[in-house]
């Protein structure tokens, strides 16, 4: 009875996880959320309650699909900020870059066309890309993105989109270097392929000076670049953004509108309240402040418990933290792990083909959810967690 | 580049009118709005405050994709209360029902599958089901629905999904009778096709007694029912509902998962506020009278107006009166009718073949969205620009 679409939709491996171990007292690097009390509730308090105050009507009215004309131009500025040249008329408001890429996914992909993506990647785009019915044309990653040989080879196969997370991969935290962009963008437009750039981790940087964006780097009228307020205010909202090409930008709002109408009213004016107000740049500055430290403290961590048992990344930003290990033994570990009460993402799941046993050398942890404390007891557990499967 | 389902994605005929007639100063009957003065701002921003207020963090964290548990609860007592026994684990929370709507399009529906459904049937309904790439099975209908004859015939065809809206139907404002509920419930059961009930309007009834949902009319494992607080709080929070089998809602949450990782956190928790602190059903009897009102004040000026030129039914509860004109000059109408400066949809856009050409005798009036007076004043007018074309 169930759409053929269905064959690839389940629920992720990390979201049973999630369930398995709801009931019981973890340290967990293995969500993928922000740390809650970084939230900027009162704020938003604020926020809601003025724009419930005065003139509320149109913020409990239905609205444009394309979303909120004044939230349309403070995407726009913010993205030109970033130094991607954006018109209010190339922003489409979604409920979150989750609905970004999915609207951008269903717009371009038929059965069976390709995606060129990395491996590993962010696994929600893969169960977006799976739900497609899409074929994947893997591009390996090193410490500096995905490497230029193995993007030639998936865009020699003409697929229809190139799939990247230049800022703070999830789930390497790799940053793609500027050479690699300025590449990957030229390639991409000459070769004709849409690029859909995810950028949701671009302001939580806690090194060096942002580098632009692909779709900066060329001219592509497919270079779809997607954003959100997730990681910078809060998820609860559900307020992302899409950026393109102006007809494109037509298009996907006739799919937004099928879709779910539009972006909440009240969720669009609270955040653009939010954004009036100024508190974005203060609010993200704490994100960034806190987030720094425990990525310190974690690659200390790190460093003092597993030296010569593993290697990691060392993300500039982001929230993850990729650590390899000498041989495949990653399932073995998170048993291990969860007898110490420690809990982490084996790297697998995060591979295109997720069950073809590639990354099971490895693990993703997440050091924006845990608190100092718990990242100081965890991964010294962690690190007897391995050292036992080593022997 | 765009994918096969974007051929059938476009912008409906009522969104351009809307466009077209964004700058003058229109009696409109033309739009599907609820009166924006009705939304209960205040008892809102009171439930902003207290959700914002305290333990605000998980109101802005990532939540569940099936919905905020106690929020599921209230909707399963609110369906039971309406007839529909119904376990919390059997609701998934959607940003609308639009989106309830396409995502169990999406579930069920591969291209060419068959959807059964009346015509003139809702628009929205109509262009997700192009979207999927549906075909249709039209099912003529009456003054108490579906016509039996018909729904036999479409059924025979074995289609995927029968579409319904049993409780005054947009556009044409019917109510299904019982006994036709009863029948279509028991041949789709018996058929194996699933059926979608959207009871968008169940709360706006201005008249009698509530009849029982198609879904508890008989057993049926695909009985799919949506609703939403659209129209009985405020369309802007984006809170609507399906209500399905235990196992159906378990895929259908894989697959909002996919589309938009949950309904909004903060939305769900104002919406479950706002129910819990008892403002529903004092909300919607204040939307019932007015809208009474207006329903009762345009049936009476069609009656003074139109007497002899048109025939009109007389809906128990919704939005919407279905006018039928003795000629095929709906089109014309609208022309006259704008030169007078009033708006509404002729009625061709709500069938399934939109350009085919049936319905061009029939326009559809909003009477909630307009003024007491704009009633007074637009009926007249619209009533001029009709006799205009019958010479």
């Amino acid at each position: 009875v169930y759409a053929e679409r269905m064959r690839r939709v389940a629920a992720s491996a990390i979201m049973e996880l999630i369930k398995t171990t709801a009931g019981g007292s973890y340290i967990s690097f293995a969500s993928g959320l922000p740390d809650p009390s970084l939230f900027p509730s009162e704020a938003l308090r604020e926020c809601a309650d003025a724009v419930l105050s005065s003139a509320s009507a149109p913020a409990l009215q239905y609205g444009p699909a394309e979303g909120y004309p004044p939230l349309r131009e403070a995407v726009a500025a913010l993205l030109s900020r970033r130094g991607l040249e954006t018109n209010a008329d190339q922003v489409l408001i979604t409920s979150g870059s989750q609905q970004a890429l999915d609207l951008a996914g269903r717009a371009l992909l038929d059965p069976n066309d390709g995606v060129a993506i990395e491996s590993p990647s962010y696994l929600a785009a893969l169960q977006i890309f799976d739900s497609l019915q899409a074929r994947y044309h893997a591009v390996e990653v090193d410490g500096e993105g995905p490497l230029p040989t193995h993007l030639t080879v998936a865009l020699s196969h003409r697929p229809k989109l190139l799939y990247l997370l230049p800022n703070f991969q999830n789930p390497t935290g790799t940053t793609m270097s500027l050479g690699r962009r300025q590449a990957a963008a030229e390639q991409a437009a000459s070769a004709g392929v849409a690029v859909l750039e995810d950028d949701a981790y671009h302001d939580l940087r806690y090194d060096g000076e942002p580098l632009a964006p692909v779709a900066a780097l060329a001219e592509n009228p497919w270079a779809i670049y997607t954003g959100t307020f997730s990681k910078t205010i809060a998820p609860g909202v559900r307020v992302g953004y899409l950026r393109a090409d102006r007809r494109l930008i037509e298009r996907l709002a006739h799919l937004k509108q099928i879709t779910d109408l539009q972006a909440g009213s009240l969720a669009q004016r609270i955040v653009f309240e939010y954004l009036t107000r100024g508190h974005l740049e203060p609010g993200i500055e704490r994100f960034r402040e806190v987030y720094r430290r425990r990525r310190d403290l974690m690659l200390g961590a790190l460093q003092e418990h597993l030296r010569g048992a593993a290697t990691w990344t060392r993300p500039a930003g982001g929230m993850f933290i990729w650590v390899t290990l000498p041989a495949e033994d990653a399932e073995r570990v998170l048993e291990g792990a969860m007898r110490r009460g420690v809990l982490f993402v084996p790297g697998s799941t995060f591979h295109v083909d997720r069950t073809g046993g590639r990354g099971r050398n490895t693990l993703r942890l997440n050091f924006v959810s845990p608190t100092e404390d718990q990242i100081q007891q965890g991964i010294p557990l962690l690190a007897e967690a391995i050292r036992e499967t080593q022997g």
